[in-house]
């Protein structure tokens, strides 16, 4: 899905005009959006939204320091630049390098590399039934914390940290962040992105039912796939939405 | 501690002179190092390093992206260019920004600006007396793993996870790595310095004894400027020792 060969530099060039444009306009806030960086743990999670946006993979990877395994899915959709990116495979574990360090790495090098006018992390996300939440229930989280981090931290309705379990610690900190949701990512990016000053939309999708009888990583793989479908639905709702909106009219 | 601001400039460029010249010279291997990061958690932990290295505060901050708090030191010690970075104080909370997130982020930015042949990451650190640690002692860690990230790792001698107590879940992850040493920063510097290829040496100086009958916050809080003091008689011995020498004779 890489551009020939011969395109490659022209490519670059016309993308590092586009950046440049886009942070000349960007001084008001009035101006339509115009890159945004999806970020996603899981191929899983990315491939349905590389398909639907008719991305392609940037084989040069020369974006990203030389080693590190991430991967960038460019192209444009209806006006908007985007990059989605997730952060590989672990070179020795051969696993999705998912957990909050990573992400937050991503979400740092990629607002380097392309300066978003906004950020998106998309992602799959345990729920509490005793907050209302099923399976393929989709959510734009409205306030993020972590809890597997016991330093008081503002409270917030999805809550993150690097374990799919939830140990009785974590729980204690889940409930005094009132969350109806937990996962593994969503509080770094956040973090980051904030850090950074660019405005962050999470949107997770249920895959098990953290307070319910299942064992969550048996939960978890059964329905990983047809969750990150549903999950690519609404973040092409939300993408549709913001094509040709300004950050003011969100 | 900052140069009169006359000189700034002049600074910057020997600086930067100074970071080309050692890439171009670190094709072997075999050249004196010549660039070192040192990467703390806490202003307690940095400030006596500070002074032992005679380094000034870069007021100017350009060379990391506005609007994060990190703070750098840096200057000249037999020999060797010194960085010593931490993640400063959180703009919300008022505390300094332990553990994990900020501990990558600092690390993959540093090695980012500095090009540095090594990196060194100090800190304070529990230590379980059932692996023969005491107060004060200083290690030199062999070996890193997380505990709070249940997705299989290999095993090690310091375990890092971002609370300061520790839930029975994280428990078994620490006997499970075989620590004697646990951290919130160790296994993330080692991490990104590894993905960048860049060697690292943890040296961690235990404030308190994780299986031990005192409560950890209340033991880290008496001990944690008697055991940063010694923590920098340690670095100091190997900063010494690397003056001089090349990655090879390490």
């Amino acid at each position: 899905m890489a551009p020939p060969e011969e395109t490659t530099a022209a490519h670059a060039a016309a993308e590092a005009a586009a950046i440049e444009e886009n942070l000349a306009a960007k001084t008001t806030g009035d101006q339509p959006i115009s890159t945004i960086v999806i970020v996603v743990a899981m191929q899983t999670e990315a491939l349905p939204l590389v398909a639907k946006f008719e991305l392609s993979e940037d084989l040069d990877r020369s974006v990203f320091p030389k080693g590190v395994p991430w991967v960038r899915y460019h192209g444009t959709y209806k006006g908007l630049h985007i990059n989605l990116v997730w952060p590989g495979k672990d070179a020795v574990l051969g696993v999705d390098s998912v957990g909050t360090v990573s992400a937050s790495l991503l979400t740092y090098a990629s607002i380097q590399a392309f300066k978003p006018d906004l950020i998106i992390n998309a992602g799959t996300a345990g729920g509490f039934q005793a907050k209302g939440a099923s399976i393929i229930d989709v959510y734009l989280a409205s306030d993020v914390a972590f809890h597997d981090r016991r330093i008081p931290i503002p409270v917030g309705k999805l809550s993150t940290g690097d374990s799919l379990d939830m140990c009785p610690q974590d729980e204690s900190s889940i409930t005094a962040n009132d969350a109806t949701l937990k996962d593994m990512e969503g509080a770094a990016v956040a973090y980051v992105a904030d850090l950074l000053s660019v405005p962050t939309i999470l949107i997770k999708a249920v895959t098990d039912i953290v307070d319910g009888p299942k064992p969550t990583a048996e939960e978890f793989m059964e329905n990983v796939v047809a969750v990150s479908a549903a999950l690519h639905y609404a973040v092409t709702e939300v993408v549709d939405f913001i094509s040709g909106k300004s950050l003011s009219d969100l």
